[in-house]
């Protein structure tokens, strides 16, 4: 159950209207569950605001549908990443209401509940246009997590200018997050223009010397510009979990 | 000139008690100063809120004397990180009032002028004693920012009931910086434990295949608590400055 | 032939059951055989205790066939690991009696004797559900070795309650293989928790720097619980086989 | 406390030999001590079977005698290793009857009660001269942690008979330590020789495409003979307490 | 043209046989010959004793036939190695009488003239099974080179004894060359054996840390037995033409 | 708009031939344009002279053609590298005009206006025939940014007359680009040879210790033949935009 | 020889002011000269402009001196980089008349005859102050080969507005040479600014995950600024030559 | 003892001039000898042809003047190669007439008894003058050996009319050592221009991506000129080694 969820029935308790036998069994769920082939950690939501994420790759139709099956049920909302295509449907099916946004490879259900919402922005800028899935796969993880999402595309530095035209975008974001391949350079340039947090996510975007991301990797990890800190190659799962972890803590 | 600073500065002229001209004066320096090894850049005061901050490594006493002179003058007080042992009297010398911390190999004098502080804490946690270089340099660095800094020393997952016995000091930190060697376990542990940002330090503390820190660096880059953020090896100030960005983000 | 066979042999020449001819017939086949291809080690199995086991990846399916007739015909049975699916209804076909583990990717023969078992539990314990055809050639391969095999599933150290909460389990093993992808921290966790043997196996099971288990590997061998040993990445079979080693060492 | 200590204060406590208030005192000393710049782990001892190791490369003497006093009041002993040249003096005056071993960089105090010995051998055998110093290391580890140590020494696979004509001492061991640099292949020769638990150290002996240990690591790991495990480079400590593992595993 | 076929030339001129603007003639053809996306180096025949070789890898049906046409046309006879199977049918149409070995994924077109032969014996050890693509491409050429092929399968140090005991073959070699993936050890324990060249080959055999064959080859090229040569990963080729290297130097 | 196209504008507006209103028209497009998943820098043509380049790796058919699109409407021409073959013909019918070059994989509109040619020769010269297509590439780029292009094929250093009986060609080159894989040995012999600008390209041509070209890539950054200048693996199109950045700036 | 001063002598000989016999005997110097431990390429002055340049780092004092002196012979300068420290005096004394810059670690004796000038002028932009030594290296190189050379300081992308306050320095050189450690994203910005030849050089300024340059280099060599050219980590001299071949390509 | 000094024994046992028993003496002595730390393979100069060579580094001056003893009492010579310079004069001591060769860094003592020499010439080839230390080691140990040792220095493939000049020495000799650092080119080209084989030796000379020694070390074994085989990084012993095996082999 979602930290505001229990909040809320604590509420609840305190003000009589709902009874203590009756949230007892609320509370009183397994905070793992074991299908044999998988250990859900239910007290995730409790603990960290939001469901276990299912991780689709290397899962078969059949394990992603029993573990949606089960994290659904606790009414929290559903996120699957990096779904395969051939597990999609499967999906769609076991979970009424979800939706699939192919560019980010998701299937997302949101919470049956009212959410707590961060209420601040997210902004995702993306180098070049082939980083976009990954940029994606955060907007919408942004999104299942309460925080809004605004992108700023295709503004890499060989053309410095595409990027400085959009101060204002930069200005009014609570945390940035800078996709980008090949050299990775956009982060730099981004963590010196603005003073809020800035979350690099290199990607396997390039060829020959980009080594599947490990240039844009390094790029980021020495960035001159002090205080970027950087996710896993094509991670923006992560990126977007980072960025929710601080506009939460910073409205609670 | 700090944020705040110039804050207050259109304050007094808006409510009368700073003449229009003496405020030119004051807000008319150049936001560069080349010293023709170096160009320093005054205006980062404004736009992320601190002076640049010194590397030490690398550079001569001389350059050192000279840099921090300039950045002096501004009175928004001086951060140099990395400072070589044969510079520190030099600079001490240079900078009066000034504090040498002789772990974390920085010196650093405070600002004249009263700064914005986050009122919020960072918690370094170190899996080892040898971690504490680094982490010390975290400490300073983000003091220098304006932020409360705690340590949690020497709890590396061989003996989990280390960490585990210090819940409470994770559950009131409002970020958690993880400063870890070796394996770098820790930040995945802790990442797990914990709502709040978690930003990962890889240390070059271990020999063999730890390969200066790449062991520990990949481990939190392939972290499994999601929204770990990670950055340089042995990079304790870029971990402090994130934070800062963070805790300084939800304060204003 | 294995070791305990030729022990019973010899006890059965000494109370005079078997005669010496007989015995001096069945002890005077070739130690190794040569296939043209291949050069079938016989002496295996009375060397180590079982029979050179088949590594099928890379084999055609008539090599494959070729090599588990002759090693089925000294009757100590077959194992042959990462079978490749074009040759699995072949083999299964040549060693009647002979089972299929699709997950584990392997084809088992036992020993067409009674043979002498460990009596004493190897642990397998995964972080991930994708972890899992890894740890079920471990649990093949400990079995198939006279061990006993029990699985601790979807452990990882994200949610550490979850292995918390299974120290019984973890108390009661003799020897405990670690299954991990990604950043392989629950090795060390394990580690620091039991005094039994612990053998880590990095899966390649990730994306991005984990590249293809390097991060794992590089985990496990930095661990900062003392006393971890490591296997080759995915390598379910061989860490078996050194938990073979060490139950059957202490049984003897 | 060691465990073995813990069981015999309980067998005195059974039979009324200590009173239960004095055996209280004993086990309520805390498991944990925090000296600011280290956490020693004083539960390792009955967790583990002995006390938490003290590595001291990195550490000051300061720190190094520190730790050693407060581990070497518990009177279960105290190993360091790597000790750095300028600590060995001090922390010989700290621990009376400590042996220092040159080659191993260890410094040694023995435990103050009778200890649990394995009474089985782990036999170190080394392919060259040179890997020497790694080898000693795992054998005074050996030797604190109960176990017996044998040696073999400078018999790599380039002279083939020098291992061939000591078949007796490998067959004898119950645990075999590899300890080789440069090719490393000695694992993979004594791996396919014998039955009992191998336990690979590559060492960083060498040099050119060595890489200071990597070639001989990637070897073990890739051993033809299976079931061989592999420690970090140059970690004969680790490789000690692997098999301190599974010799006393064996014998309780 | 070969050179043996120069030096029957010359004899003939000298002898009166063949007259001297018949020998012009034959001599007068063009060293090297351009296709347009290829430039053969008919001068190598006389140079090294054997006519360019056809690396088939990344070039067209279109591109290989053309290329072999030409070499062809000079007498001295076609190898072609890696060539991909779309090509091989149009590659034997090409080359009446060629030969092609499925294994080593050669097509050869003997010598119209015959050829000056080594008369001595390149014998090729392999670690394993998979190993033997690469043996046999290195067969196939050194036969195409003169040379005499013997094989020794499947003899890896796992089971030493399938190696000592066929000490006889190892003696009676000129050149021997090792072919190994995975640990690569055969190589160090080869070398150690005998007194002649001896030539490594790392495969690509292996999985996880073998890294594609680095691992064998760093083993190679550390080898403890002094003056072990190594090619290549995969390259049986290169290893058989070292080896007719060595083998026409001597019989000259 | 290209540089020339602007210049040769504002020389009609400086002769009456062209209204000032008219002009402002044309030069009052804007500098960038999104198209949601793209901002193409349309100002590049005016600041680099060629309009930029598509690179259609991850890219979709439908992202392909609106791209391309929007730059063919400036009237500078559209060059589109690495361009997958299930979008050719659609960029075809995009651009009516334009040339596919199956070998280089690119598809290049040229400009509807006379454009500065160089009047220069770019050489390119490559090892081998599998080396081609990156040399291809690099020809068309070239031509595409007004520079002559021309061919030496199949040079490599094993037969280094084949490069020296070109020495004419070498010496009547302005720029040279050396195109080679394997052990990219070429660059350092041209670059010894001549004293023009010679520029690097490493390619993925080769196996095995090659990896995927960073043999080649190394052997040319350390090349012994000064001032030899090096892109990334496989990067024709970048060897021939450095090189009109030569040619261009040594004719305005 | 250097080219002008050969192209001056044969304009002597045609005009009768130098008679035949003389020029010969200038011109039948041989073109290498050995000294046993060096084989000195005379001729590269005549093929390439300027004579061979002693790479200092390795060389004893008495071989630095030794190959100056049989440079400095010929009359057309001498330039020696990496001097180490111990053999400065020396070469000074050997070389009258010579520089040394301490900053570049170069010793330079400008040629005795009037040299032919590029009369163009080499920028050379460093982002930081470490970078400072590969930077002079580069301007005592450029102008020993007879360009200009202007510097831009510490002006990297952490703080933007300090390379674009210089647009006016960027574009009034002929050819920019980009020099930076850390990320080294400087060379895709400048390149994306401007049209003329940009050459990177990495520096091995920077910590951790900088790997000694690597992170730079790849992110030189992954530009997403089209046609920027890479030169080794450290190599501002390689970088100047390759400025040079530039410069002088296009003033002949 | 050697093999041609058993070869003698053996005759004069056959002709009478020396008794049985005094032979049999002589081959009684035992093939290993224990020294504790070292265990001497005697046997090796019988198998072999030389005695065990003694590496230097990371030996004591002790554990060198040991075991030099005990192999120089044998009477088959003895040769130290990487002699660390404190032990060099002890080592003189113990061996008197024995030679220091500094350049190399080689101990020498010559047998006693007059040895087979192969009559044929190994040629070391240089790229440079740093790359001499490993060349001379080469040469030493060639010489020790019993080949003749021939040098050919600084003719790197920059310049390469240098090498192209000396087509006599190369024709003429009988196996070919190329020592090079930086690219390692040099050791295609020979390659290529002659038959008889060819050893590369790369060396750690360079600087940068150099990494000292992979970068020609990958030049090495993706030489494109075919059957050049490759040792360690600056082992000049390991190629004269193989010289030798290739020249003894031939001559016997």
């Amino acid at each position: 159950m979602r930290r505001e969820r229990v909040r809320d029935l604590l509420t609840r308790v305190a003000d009589g209207s709902v009874p203590v036998e009756s949230a007892l069994a609320s509370l009183a769920q397994e905070p793992t569950e074991s299908l044999g082939f998988a250990t859900i950690d239910h007290h995730r939501a409790l603990r960290q605001g939001f469901p276990e994420v299912i991780y689709g790759a290397g899962k078969s139709t059949e394990q992603l549908v029993a573990i949606a099956q089960r994290i659904a049920g606790r009414g929290d909302g559903v996120l699957a990443t990096r779904v395969p295509d051939a597990s999609i449907s499967a999906l769609l099916d076991t979970l009424p209401g979800a939706e699939h946004n192919a560019l980010a490879r998701t299937v997302l259900l949101r919470s049956s509940s009212p959410t707590a919402t961060a209420r601040r922005t997210v902004l995702i800028v993306t180098a070049g246009t082939s980083d976009l899935p990954v940029a994606e796969e955060a907007a919408v993880t942004a999104e299942a997590m309460g925080c809004l999402a605004d992108r700023l595309t295709d503004v890499g530095v060989a053309g410095i200018h595409r990027l400085l035209s959009k101060r204002g975008a930069l200005d009014e974001a609570s945390v940035i997050i800078v996709v980008a391949g090949m050299d990775g350079a956009l982060a730099s340039v981004v963590g010196g223009l603005v003073r809020v947090p800035v979350i690099a996510v290199p990607t396997s975007v390039g060829y020959g010397a980009s080594f599947g991301g490990i240039a844009p990797l390094l790029t980021m990890l020495n960035s001159c510009a002090a205080g970027v800190t950087v996710v896993n190659i094509d991670n923006g799962f992560g990126a977007a979990v980072a960025a929710a972890r601080i506009l939460h803590g910073s409205t609670e």
